[in-house]
């Protein structure tokens, strides 16, 4: 396609829209943190429902930072920043993780990554 | 449950994580915003690409609108602003429209509705 | 747009089809009333997929209440029934409530509220 | 598994909420019938929405179907009723088949076929 | 539509892509088999996820099913193997039957039911 | 849980059941290159519909990637494969540029990098 035709593979975006916010993901793990902060004072049932609602919103975290990772992130971003790939798998992990646990600190970890996410991407502005 | 015995039909959370941002409803409206400006130049192809992709986009503020608007709001938010209600059903309806077009002054009258209730919003903190 | 020229901003529809139906609504509340007729019989597994199940029904009730709302709903009819908002409201807001119960007082209720806007829906034919 | 120790393969329903109902598969291509009836009216980027939308409902057409037909049936229904598999094997090809065009009568036969269906429900109750 | 001219009703395939693989099928159902077979050794959180998890995976199953049973099946392979509706509406309602248990037999079960649908589908290539 | 207790962070798998497979990809990689084969011969409405199921096809693909990417790979992994990160970063880029094309040459393209990450997953076995 002739559009992409000075670098073909590496197209920046699914779609020219210009528009990426690593915002989406950290306000879905302030939400997943704010469960867990509630979580012992759930009654049974809330528990449960707690445990999927994270798991569903940790499945979008990684969704949106997988997203930024693949379409927003280019060949020059990664020449910059050689542990760019590793910042993202090391997030997108912890996401995996959050989901065992509703320990804060697992929570905490993962908003402080996707912080350093959000650092790196204002970086490129 | 004692949490929800003083306003039991009116409980301001499905699950009480206390995380609400119409920034959710904003960024995917910006991305329509986006589309819109470019769409003219786009190939035949990416134009229905664009149409599809707007239509989710869309449904996506339409749900985040609708999440602030039944979970979020409050009987007393209600109450000290009478016109809530209409404000919503506005932005989401606009929502609706802004599918029926790729005009930029249909995308940046929703940006205009969800900044009046991203206003009403911070005003609630 | 000038197709909608007549009432430009209040399209009755995100594409023209005409096919509305509170009875979507009702069929899923239905269910979910099931759930809780039958949930203290349950063994404990289905008790945690019945809360889980419960959960994606009631998205469902407060989905296409929502589209009625944004969607069928136009100002004539807000005109003709000022306290419209209020309704759609309130029982968006009861599918919520009964996420977090599975005592049938509370889907019994969400039923009560649909028929309103079953009935409020018939009389606009 | 008591409850379903007679039948142990064929339990007649994922969870026992006993709720199922035709009526949505006959909601969704409704819709779509009353797409097809507008489909030539409408202009070139709501032709290519109205081929989206319909996909989407004609795919919730088939899933409601299917969810009849594993779900609901019971062997004693196929014992009674012998060419049953064939009547929703017919209707759910046939969704498929209207996603093909937007020629209103396949869409009608669609209908009709959803018909038969109900009617054998209705037998069944 | 002329394409489907001699058989109109029994398109083969919604689009013709010509791809369908019964391993689409197997693949979700081992993973509920190693879910099953893990079970008794998780914490209770994760019996929780692991219920909810096989929930979606069988969900998938049974969607992979239904597309190879409408889309693929055609009538000349109904004609050559009667049972073959009977084949699928076993393997799906074993399927809902799975999520009802975590017990081994039943996602073997499902197992050997897929592994009947993958040999009717290889000897039809 | 004890299997992570000596590497927390990057654990292998959101729920231990053990089952990865790149033939997800790979499956939904070759309808998009059928569709592709094919393309030029459909018509108008089939065309469209082709990019939207194109489109869908190519988001699971990327999903099927990163998934493998995040929860099967693990740092001894990385360690032995260096360029691990790029081959599935350069695999989901591909899948996002074979949106917006019909060309033949993007989905062949994809198919080679998804056999290159077969062969890769074959090799840790």
């Amino acid at each position: 396609m002739k559009k992409f035709s000075i670098a073909p593979v590496y197209a920046h975006c699914d779609l020219p829209c210009g528009v990426y916010d690593p915002d989406q993901a950290r306000i879905e793990a302030e939400s997943v943190h704010g469960i867990n902060q509630k979580y012992d004072g759930l009654n049974q049932e809330d528990k449960w429902r707690a445990v999927m609602i994270k798991e569903q919103r940790l499945e979008l975290v990684k969704h949106h930072l997988w997203v930024i990772w693949t379409d927003y992130a280019k060949p020059e971003h990664v020449e910059a920043t050689p542990d760019l790939h590793d910042l993202f798998w090391r997030a997108t992990k912890q996401a995996g993780q959050a989901k065992k646990s509703t320990d804060t600190s697992d929570s905490q970890k993962l908003l402080d990554l996707i912080a350093e996410v959000s650092e790196w991407f204002e970086s490129t502005k």
